[in-house]
């Protein structure tokens, strides 16, 4: 059998070597060979950076979401192969769709957030702009571009299809290249994976490419543009961490590592409770999808000491019917982990978990399997241990990367958030009750070593992704054993791969950098009302003045009437003067823009097709009756939509007073026509 | 002359030796002694944690504020005491300004950016509700809480007042006690600072320690929840970062580390313009302030190549009126590097750099010292390198950390990008032109490499705050070289010192766990209106419901003819009906969210004192004439303000339709009073 190529440097490259024999989960039966051995490490990112990050570079955030939404599409035509795949690696039907599913899904939420939430064109503005000087002559504004170098991505045996996933769509959705490095034991699962994307045609030349094996000196070559995604074991993190060039450039570097996680039930959760069920229910999902091994699967089941028998009783139950066998087989549950050394690895760790507690399901040594020969797949049955001193190191410390947990007593609040606490960081942690309060103090009790949280009750339950599923639109990663990092998270872990940089300029130069107009830039008064221009021929600065007009007694007075806002304010002269804010009566905020849209309207149809929103309202000085208004818009942000006859226009707009003092600024959203037929 | 005390455990502690004695930068005199032997480094990490990081969670974000302003001005009044102790570090009284003028400025700056943009309570809710499932049952909210553990601040010599204040205001605002360790040169004004600090009574014990000396066994005690804020040279930073309980832990290592920073002049910026004198006169102000030991100061001046010698000539002249000696003494304009050893350094960087270029201004050897003495005090004058090969690595590469930089030829805009890239990380680069284009491509070419990067020209230079001074409204850091941190930018520098953890729950847990109202929580009506209570009877999703009121015809006719918002989507059915959006005429948005007020307000005088502003107003489905509209208001975020009778509340308010469906979604924001006399 002829080991799996690398795709590097623009083609497919076969090893140097026959590599490592890479074995069924299931069957014991050779799948795949996998060396890198011949793969010039320092070449691959190279490429990327002056091919790939280039050529990314050349589009938008909004033509990269498009391009992801096209990959998600493609790579959902041949899922079933990836299934098929899939099942070599020892997982069921709905742990493969669980793994290849979830990981097309976060092609298309990134797709989406890349359209609804990043801007056009490809730097990103980072919060407001930030005003440095009283004149208005010197502001500064935070924005994000991609780093010059490539996304290392190097991922764990577990999750082939969504782990290389989660890393690849925010990488490229900010423009930079990703190296996707999978583990060994089930690369070739990720190298057909990756043959997918790559035969689609869709993404450009070097923003992908793939090492099959070992990463030999990959690291050796990075630089201060590069980057390190990993996922895996704490002892691999700490080792990455500190290589060398890692440390002497400042490589940016992210670890997602296996970590203790906890759920807790609550004291409200009696049996016959609704969160009794939920919490039992989901124990058992957790340690048997994917026969345990996911790095946030609950590994300390923590339950009120009155309560542990019941919930041992529970579980036991729910874990007799769990078939465990060859995932092909119709009735069975469970599959086979990933591999026999990883077998063996578990039956370590539990046996450091016998220290503390005992079996209470589950015989690491005698159990029935389904439709496989137990001694050539890495079969385990699930194994529940129930450990009554709390405070013993070993279930906080080992981790048996299988179907295995640990119950464990407490004794009120406060010790349940101690003992959460005592996983020293991880992923994630959930909470099954129905009582806020006591949500309440876990969560935040437990949330500086977390980096998600769920509670979990009767009333979301039926919505509840579930303790173990991390999700593209929150941030997915933990503090101290768990890594330290963080991916995904929306919009954050695009940005995890830009640098960001506060620019101070004057606000014209603040402008022309930014893209975005900037209060203080120069506004343009055309003869041409701006409403009356498409799309691609309105300009940032476009601005449209208008009034004065003045808000007389009359006016406050029959607004009062006709809309039914008879606030005092607005109405007895005596008692607005009372108020701290206002000398007398004053004009409705409402009145003010519904007066200011009036000034700065354009009746005819035209390309402005609708206000769909307003932002940032602010009414700064109040407007007495008498008081004439001005109003200036300005053109501030142009948003081209791919794909339709339309885009967004951000207008800037401020009310003055006869002072020349702003009574109101805010910005108008409205959807604005491109020139008809020009749709692309 | 005793060593200098560390303050740790709630008390001064003598060191157990001697010490390292530390000389006068001017006159060689010793100053004082420096040693940390005897410090128990695990107890004073543990003081932090079990003292100062409780007592810090008892305050609330705006306390801290409150108390961060109170220690500003504590130390302003204190002020001539330090700068009298920084003459002694050889700055001039501009550099000691610089220096505690600006640490109590981010200490204002601090206060000022916690009581505006971070909420009541000690949880900070970063970004919006994420909804994860369709039936409103099941969301997620991100939020922050501080680590539980001490940031620990590792300050180098050259800023010994604003370099602990800047680490320490965003950590106390976090909620994060803070342990200061300065450099050893000048670690004597950092112990005056603190004892000023301590003495103040305003900080809560632990909250902040110090520790003068060297670190000891310090880095060896820390746990996931601490972290670790570094100033100081690359190789230490590097040292630090790899440390094995930093890489075991993922402690958070942030550091920031001397950079080869540029400054580009634009071709525009010919002999005679003001740009042109702009160029030169930073370039002397960055090579002269605190005798150029500035992490930010310009080592590569870029210039076009046609350029250097005009700008040769022009730097020369200014330089030559610098006068170098006591700093006390009124004629002086550049004092002494911080010791004698930072001068032999200096010199050996010079060596170095002399390989790659020439001196045109300034002899290591033979220069002018004023009212003190050449050899004891530490003095150096303004060197100016000339290097006609900009390729050459030498200035890319050696910084030598004093009055000391390099002018660099360049071709064309692309070789100024790429020579500016070559610093590998800089905290900061400036361009000095007035032309737009150019400054776009050197800002968007080099940005990835750059933490902060200035325009400087005649537009902006009369309110710049210069090329070397950081500003804690913005980020202070760099990728790469300059240590691959970033500190400050305002609310994200506090955010540094908190774990951001994704909570998924339903809309009521969630409302519970934050503070904040989220849609589809319990909402409650009750008979008195909303606007009768008091800021403190207030209840997040305390509710008033309102209407319905049918919108007519005339109602839309008579808005248009009476505000003069005669746009034809609400006057021409058929216009109207040609717009893809509407099916014919429909009412102007600001009728339905004026009418909304008209229904949900309360008229009389009350405890609702104003609106003062609106936010993410969204129209989300036409209203046409005939329709009748309902409104719900919701208190959603209730924010006292401390030593004010008022407060903010923000409202969610959905104005729906006879279907149910929502037409404009938004937020009201008001000023609602305390009760009578119980303003605290």
């Amino acid at each position: 059998m002829s080991a799996l190529p690398s795709y590097v440097g623009g083609k497919w490259q076969r090893p140097a070597q026959d590599g490592t024999p890479v074995h069924d989960a299931v069957t014991g039966a050779e799948v795949a060979r996998v060396s890198s051995a011949g793969v010039d490490m320092g070449a691959a990112l190279e490429h990327g950076r002056s091919r790939g990050g280039p050529a990314l570079g050349e589009l938008t955030f909004h033509q990269r979401a498009a391009l992801l939404k096209s990959l998600a599409s493609h790579l959902r035509e041949h899922r079933e192969e990836l299934y098929a795949l899939s099942a070599r690696t020892g997982a069921t039907r709905g742990d493969s769709k669980f793994d290849v599913d979830g990981g097309i899904g976060a092609l298309f939420a990134y797709s989406s957030k890349g359209r609804r939430e990043l801007p056009a064109g490809s730097v990103y503005l980072d919060g407001p702009v930030e005003p440095l000087g009283k004149g208005g002559t010197f502001a500064a504004q935070h924005v994000l571009t991609p780093l010059r170098g490539v996304a290392v991505q190097i991922n764990a045996f577990n999750f082939p299809v969504w782990g290389p996933l989660e890393k690849f769509a925010p990488a490229f959705l900010a423009g930079v290249p990703s190296l996707i490095k999978p583990a060994t034991p089930t690369a070739y699962l990720t190298h057909r994976l990756v043959e997918l994307m790559v035969d689609s045609g869709l993404l450009p030349e070097g923003s992908v490419q793939l090492v099959c094996g070992s990463a030999g000196d990959l690291l050796d070559h990075l630089t201060d543009q590069d980057q390190v995604a990993f996922t895996g074991s704490a002892t691999t993190a700490q080792r990455l961490r500190t290589h060398q060039a890692v440390a002497a450039n400042s490589v940016r570097f992210n670890a997602e590592a296996d970590s203790l996680n906890c759920s807790v039930l609550g004291p409200d959760a009696t049996a016959g409770t609704p969160e009794f069920d939920l919490f039992v229910d989901q124990l058992v999902t957790e340690m048997t999808v994917k026969a345990g091994q996911k790095c946030t699967a609950i590994r300390r089941a923590l339950v009120p000491a009155a309560r542990v028998d019941e919930v041992v009783e529970a579980a036991r139950e729910k874990l007799s019917g769990i078939a465990v066998g060859n995932p092909t087989s119709e009735q069975v549950r469970m599959g086979a982990l990933a591999s026999t050394e990883q077998r063996e690895e578990v039956r370590r760790s539990l046996k450091a978990l016998l220290e503390a507690g005992t079996l209470v399901h589950g015989d690491p040594e005698d159990f029935e399997v389904v439709d496989a020969d137990a001694e050539r797949g890495a079969f385990l049955p699930p194994l529940l241990l129930r450990c009554d001193d709390p405070d013993l190191p070993q279930p906080h410390e080992v981790e048996a990367f299988g179907p295995v947990s640990t119950l464990l007593p407490y004794d009120d609040t406060a010790h349940a958030v101690e003992l959460a606490r005592r996983g020293k960081g991880s992923l994630v942690g959930s909470v099954v009750s129905a009582d806020p309060a006591f949500n309440r103090e876990v969560v935040l009790g437990a949330a500086s070593r977390h980096g998600r949280m769920l509670v979990l009750n009767r009333d979301d339950a039926g919505e509840s992704t579930g303790h173990g599923s991390p999700l593209p639109a929150l941030v997915h990663g933990g503090p101290g054993r768990a890594g330290g990092g963080e991916e995904m998270g929306g919009v954050r872990g695009v940005l995890h791969h830009m640098q960001r940089t506060a620019v101070q300029a004057d606000p014209a130069t603040l402008t022309a950098i930014t893209g975005q107009w900037v209060p203080g830039a120069p506004r343009s008064e055309t003869e041409q009302h701006p409403f009356r221009k498409h799309l691609e021929d309105l300009r940032v600065g476009d601005t449209v003045v208008a009034g004065p007009r003045t808000i007389t007694d009359a006016d406050v007075a029959h607004f009062a009437e006709f809309t039914g806002d008879t606030f005092y304010a607005h109405t007895d002269d005596r008692a607005a003067a009372a108020n701290p804010f206002f000398d007398g009566r004053v004009a409705h905020g409402y009145l003010v823009v519904s007066f200011a849209a009036g000034l700065f309207v354009d009746p005819d149809p035209g390309p402005v097709l609708a206000n769909y929103g307003l932002e940032n309202l602010r009414f700064l000085t109040p407007t007495y009756p008498g008081d004439a208004i001005t109003v200036t818009m300005t053109a501030k942000q142009i948003t081209p939509r791919i794909n339709a006859e339309h885009g967004e226009v951000r207008w800037d707009v401020d009310v003055t007073n006869g002072d020349g003092d702003s009574v109101a600024k805010y910005d108008v959203l409205t959807l604005v026509a491109k020139r008809s037929g020009e749709a692309a």
